[in-house]
């Protein structure tokens, strides 16, 4: 049996598209973009398309679409809300189409949409996305969004959490450098998620702006066991 | 007391040379490049000149000039040796001016000149260095090298290794994500050090070229005390 290999990119700075063309590429922004696409998709969002041009998102709510746009964790004044996954609660957002377009993680899944597949990870669906990742023939990247260019740990240590679940499944190799050193880093952190993260510059950033509330869910695991997957550059569940 | 910035940077890629104007730069390019350079200096070289282009020191060659250069492991044809730490022996360097390219370290030491100081950083020369830092009162760079742009452990285990001295004396503050991981990377990398490298990409690339010899060498702490600081283009030591 050829094992598939498993590889982690740390920063949208270091991806390289054409790598990864027959690759699963996971999409991971801890804090938040993932872990809101999750959320909405558990509370019964039917779509999600991510826009990364403020103008665009603004066409779509003059058409009528729930949009939901942050830069730099400030809600955009046209917007219905912003980017904390406590927003897409299931009154807002179920049977709904949502408009999303946020700082950092829309352009990536604009950068990642040449990859085989395009699939949203965070620990809200670790294990479901873990096992779903086992039951597909492919190489997998996981794509760290990072901050601003920025390697960043709540990424890293989530990668490292879904690359423990793969390598254990036996199906993979991996002779990636950031891949070990994201299970070495998990290995660390899993002894005391939240402490580990306060040390953090992301949260110190949220903190700044009162948005980090939502931590401590967005480190929760197996909250859904839902898969947000690029189709045609709209977002929709593939766990059904 | 305000006290001074410590960050890392684990790939060309993620430099950003405006951010770095006014602090001290530390190339850190375990295998091999800053390992062989300060054992360059220990055995008595007066200048090392790094030289990006392969006609430019093919130029310097018919001048006279002893000149170390390779690309991914092989050694060019006109040059007198390459990049193993082994080659720059007593007899062979004591008291000359080498010429210096390689594939990854040369370019990244042009990439850092416009920091107020380019300084070369390795696990023998680290407790030199972390002392030499701790008198400059100066914001401070850990800059990993990586593996054609791509995140590598050696150079980040040696960054976190710096980084704890230097955290220690009481005179740093962090607040970046890649000195933190850095740090906790070295925690777990020093118990075992050799052991761990094992694992590392790096290793399994020179082993193929049958280039592996030196790595135990490379991570030897403390082999030297000189701090090579890059002075109008051209390294020297600065330890004296």
């Amino acid at each position: 049996m050829t094992k598939r290999k498993l590889e982690t990119c740390f920063s949208p700075a270091l991806y390289v598209p054409e790598d990864c063309v027959d690759s699963i590429v996971i999409i991971i922004d801890v804090l938040r973009a993932s872990s809101s696409i999750c959320t909405a998709f558990e509370n019964g969002a039917t779509e999600i398309i991510p826009v990364e041009d403020i103008v665009k998102a603004k066409e779509y709510k003059s058409k009528g679409y729930l949009v939901a746009a942050e830069r730099d964790g400030f809600v955009l004044d046209f917007a219905d809300f912003g980017n904390s996954p406590f927003n897409f609660t299931k009154e807002k957002v179920e049977g709904k189409t949502i408009v999303y377009s946020t700082t950092n993680g829309t352009g990536i899944i604009k950068l990642a949409s040449s990859s085989h597949m395009t699939v949203i990870g965070s620990f809200l669906n670790i294990s479901a996305l873990s096992e779903w990742l086992i039951n597909q023939e492919r190489d997998v990247m996981l794509f760290c969004a990072g901050w601003k260019n920025k390697f960043n740990i709540e990424d890293t240590i989530c990668a490292g959490a879904i690359a423990e679940k793969l390598m254990k499944s036996g199906f993979y190799t991996s002779i990636c450098d950031s891949t070990m050193a994201g299970m070495d880093l998990w290995s660390i952190a899993r002894n005391d998620l939240h402490r580990y993260v306060k040390k953090i510059a992301q949260r110190n950033r949220l903190k700044d702006k009162g948005l980090d509330d939502c931590i401590e869910f967005c480190l929760t695991p197996d909250f859904t066991k839902k898969i947000p997957v690029l189709n045609n550059g709209v977002l929709i569940d593939h766990s059904v």
